[in-house]
């Protein structure tokens, strides 16, 4: 399966890692090609962030190991593509 | 038929199938080019995803069994694109 | 005249036809080249559809025929286009 | 004066005229080159709909006897354009 | 300066004039390239219109006018483009 | 720094100048090409307006001296777009 | 890691620095090739602002020091890309 793009929802304390970690950590994981890491919530201890992965056969289990391995901890995984192009959601509509 | 486009209502249960497997599962499927499989709801116990599948001449059976196969539950399919391209839906005005 | 788009409001029996038989059934249509149907509504007894059908010189008699024909039934028809383009409705401003 | 685009708020009986009358009579009128009827309302008598029609040179006279012609009957112009080019509306801002 | 788009509020009497005579007269003033008229309010005694013109070194003053002159009423303007091309509004983010 | 974009929120008595002046002494400062003033209020005794100003190596000094000398008010900058692009902004997502 | 895309969450003082020596000090720092400052508060005392930088090869670090070199303080960073190439966040469907 070629995994083209991961969204993930990752929380990191307050202090450390520094988001520039996590995004050096994420870009060295085999497939990536670029990363998108938005802050979504800043709480007193946590800063809750969603994490955007597109590459080209995304290594997904080493890509989680990658973020585990600064200390941010992967919450869910949240979208998944697959295939020989990327394609986006069709929203329900009932 | 040339069926194009196929959005189904997924469940699985949290700890197992992972969602790459249902992934691989569908991208082997015949017919099947791409892959979205999108989460919308986290429970207790399931997770409910929203699967967008794109190809072309995509087996509509063999693609709901490749799911079932892999343990997870199609409730509905709520969109199908056929024909010799994919058409957006017009949504009604009144 | 010749026909280019047409949305059609349809239910179905929730036991049958199948989504695949309608969408069949409209793209031997004469005219037809590419539908979408999306579920909008799913009742105790049946499902709701919106269905878009595009083409060139689509015959709109055969059309509502092949879909009678399957046991769905066509409740109204909500948009035509016409002409020699596909033109978009422009909503009212007032 | 290029007239270049109408739109028109027209009514019908829900039995006659038929919405592919009333669009074969508009797509016969001097200028036009395609249209789009959207249903926007279904009363128990009455159809409402916001008829689109794009040409060159529309006569905007012969247009809209067209439709009288049909039984159906035209309420308003909710917008006209006319010149070298379709310019879109520029909604204000206060 | 080279007034590139100008955005009317302007109202008429429901009788008169008609929309195509205020459209014939706008696209006859100097400078004018296409112009969008949209009714935004049916009153008892008046019809509510927004005009869009676009040209090139459009004569704002002959625009008005040539408004006037049809018997309708320029309320104000909302909004000026002027320079060597187009330049949408940004909007506020406070 | 090659200043490119400027969003000014900008107040003028009802009575004058008139937008045409203050569009024309904005075009005529250094390094303007193009400008959108569009109104957003219009009060007893001013109008508000926000003014959009594109262009190359633009001298944000005299622009502001260019409106001041028409008699118009500069309240505040709201957007100032500098380097070798215009770059949108990415708005925050908490 | 080639960071191609930051935004800030930015005050300063309402006196000073001016939004237009914030720019410069931005474009300045090492891999930025262009800014948008969007003020999205205005207080009593402070000015809030959004800054988007993008480039390629942004030294972080240097960029906060340009920031807080001025005299503005930078309280998070909201959105951190990097890679080969821009890429947009997905946000988040449950």
């Amino acid at each position: 399966m070629n995994l083209r793009r991961v969204m993930l929802d990752v929380d990191k304390a307050r202090s450390r890692p520094e988001m520039t970690e996590i995004a050096a950590a994420i870009e060295a994981a085999p497939g990536v090609e670029a990363v998108n890491i938005t802050v979504t919530e800043i709480d007193v201890e946590t800063v809750g962030m969603e994490v955007t992965v597109v590459g080209e056969q995304i290594d997904y289990v080493a890509l989680v190991d990658a973020i585990d391995g600064t200390g941010a901890v992967v919450h869910s995984t949240d979208e998944l593509v697959a295939g020989d192009r990327i394609v986006e959601r069709v929203p329900r509509s009932r």
